[in-house]
């Protein structure tokens, strides 16, 4: 670790390691530390969806990540500067962070006029693939940054490399993440190559201002927190699709930059992770941490950790609950299926979660199928609580060297295969 | 308190005493005591609208009431029942109770073509008023009881007093209320007189099917609990309009069986309240508790309790905060309205709620706003907060003799006048 980066309230040490890419780590930020690999509980707009702050560190949460597009257009990140930064506008004393904005601004600003999917290919029957619903607000893409219409009144707006970082300074969460161009896997190679080349540009760009600003801040009395902000750390991101030679390039690239960590963003086929990301992180430095962008599928976590990956983040666990999908040992089950109207026993019988330990399935299904809140609530817990506990499952596995005989005993049961 | 009462778990004991008809007691159930006057929260469907069970506790809720017309149609009765009652189905160890069902199959299924309200006039800005959406779906009442078709999928359903008795029985809460004609203040004196006769007849039936219920039960060990359930109490409802002599004539009929306590029930004009309630609790038996059913103003707990009432429920301090309005000892405000989007102060700085110590207005708003579910959490924790201690303040005003000096002061600036 670099000396100024143990300096501003960051360190990333390495404790066990796993044959190949794969480690685990504590990774040190200015609001706590983070046991690696570590899923990151998502909160959109600021609020995990039906969660306070209490039920995220209860079920095991350490890390709460928000989106940079959707708080700039609402409710400002110049309103959650004035309250004093994210963590105390959305009350997380933990370690926060927050996307670049790019994946939003490019896939809900209708990139491409194509629908844009993390990963094309989902053998789980979840569906990630976002829908382009409105074929006419696309987005344009300059050198200098991407004009696209908000989702919420059709206004104009313009991010630059220099723009996000800004905002992103203004939300003030401890990680964040460069300005990238996310393509579709669908996007042919010349144009991956192309796109590639602009977020190296724009990585570049997003360093140069992230440097400007931390320094100009240094030194500098918040009036809202009565002291100066906490130094924050920026996160490049890697793309290049599905095509391994360019992850390979990527990686070097931004390797070679004074990032303090790295993001794999971009979507690929799922057949393509294990090349994608591994490929990615063998060519990043080892000694930074890495997070694996919107993936969250528990073979994901395995293949994602054997491929280098420290941090993951997915909408999936929430977004699922409050349709009624529901993760268990065996695999998901729709927890709003008639025939646990009469089931008694509870999602998962030695889970450990708030939902498991006081609730039945008939009950969570009776509160789905009636559309009450806290259904959706009850369900976000248990499927967060699982995701979450999963990876520390295999944090611990990597600490006691039995990560392998776990990845197959796990994949085997869930899969059934 | 008659000796069979203190046999079967349940007591009432008065502790103090107003001028007039206002008392505090201490209500004793087999799931715990109740002191009143007491604000009664309702979680319909067996869940508080977006809150745990524990946040209830947290906010100091003594006592849950849910719904019988809707767990009898979702999820059923059968399967409360088999799952243990409605304290294990919903993971509260404190005092319930169940309504009749009578006010919404009168009022959800249509009665008499018209709407039906709890207060024709508000003087307050918060519509009450229950909208008939569908004059199709009558129910049609007979000397039997009520024919109704279910909002869910227009089945025929037939409700009795029997019926409800079996029905509320079987969802298990502590205190239950008898099968009555709610009417509306609209409906013709003529009717008025002809609903409450039928209202004295059905409860002479609900009281007699409770007792035969009461008897079966007693020494028969339930599978689920694993010992015999626990004794029920029934309270009748008094009904009569706004007509003073119809409430005199209801309070003494029904004062006059054996019931546990007894609901003020129906729809009367505000104007009304201290006559239609005042002399109903008059003419009831001192020595058993009140509850005023479905009213939740500021302004009514004084009325209410000066005139006798000693439990209190209703649904619209989670309905308000859904829609973001919350109350604030200077009057309710909007805190989805624009001004909040920079206010960086909580809901009420001398408040005490899980809301008002972690969040400020903006974050609120910004939640509201965005549609984020966490909002309703959050303002419906305030709201709740609010009534249910503004009662708690009112019962220590009985104790301690301030009573008509708090009143005058509350008010004066709640409503600036």
């Amino acid at each position: 670790m670099k000396k100024d980066s143990l300096n501003n309230g960051f360190n990333f040490e390495i404790k066990a390691k796993l044959d190949g890419l794969g480690r685990a780590a504590v990774y040190s930020t200015p609001h706590g530390d983070i046991q690696t690999p570590a899923f990151v509980t998502v909160g959109t707009k600021a609020a995990v969806k039906g969660l306070t702050p209490e039920m995220i560190s209860d079920l095991g949460g350490q890390i709460f990540l928000a989106n940079t597009y959707h708080l700039y257009l609402a409710p400002g990140d110049d309103i959650v500067a004035k309250s004093g930064g994210l963590h105390k506008f959305a009350n997380w004393s933990g370690p926060m962070m927050t996307d670049s904005g790019g994946f939003q601004v490019l896939s809900l600003g209708s990139a491409f006029g194509t629908n844009v999917s993390k990963i094309a290919k989902s053998d789980s029957g979840f569906n990630q693939v976002r829908k382009n619903e409105n074929k006419s607000s696309i987005a344009k893409i300059t050198e200098d940054g991407v004009e696209f219409r908000s989702i919420k009144d059709g206004s104009k707006h313009f991010f630059t490399p220099e723009k996000s970082m800004q905002i992103q300074q203004n939300l003030g969460a401890d990680m964040y993440f460069a300005f990238d161009e996310c393509t579709s896997s669908q996007a042919s190679y010349e144009y991956q190559i192309e796109a590639m080349g602009r977020t190296h540009r724009w990585a570049k760009r997003s360093l140069d201002e992230h440097t400007r600003l931390e320094k100009k801040k240094k030194n500098l009395v918040n009036k809202v927190l009565g002291h100066v902000k906490p130094p924050q750390a920026l996160f490049g991101v890697v793309q290049g699709g599905r095509h391994f030679e360019l992850r390979k390039e990527s990686a070097q690239t931004l390797g070679a930059m004074d990032f303090d960590g790295f993001g794999i963003g971009g979507s690929f086929d799922k057949d393509d992770m294990d090349s994608a990301v591994g490929v990615a992180c063998k060519h990043l430095p080892e000694d930074k941490p890495r997070h694996l962008l919107g993936i969250g599928e528990p073979i994901d976590f395995f293949l994602g950790v054997e491929n280098g990956i420290d941090l993951f983040d997915c909408v999936a666990p929430t977004r699922m609950a409050r349709h009624g999908s529901v993760h268990t040992k065996d695999g998901k089950i729709n927890i709003k299926n008639a025939r646990f109207k009469n089931d008694f026993t509870p999602i998962e019988s030695d889970c450990g979660c708030y939902a498991c330990k006081n609730y039945t399935r008939a009950y969570i299904c009776h509160l789905l199928r009636e559309q009450e809140m806290l259904g959706a609530t009850l369900a976000s817990i248990h499927n967060l609580y699982f995701v979450v506990h999963l990876v520390d499952d295999i944090r611990a596995s990597i600490y006691d060297g039995t990560f392998k005989k776990f990845k197959d005993s796990y994949i085997k049961r869930y899969y059934k295969k």
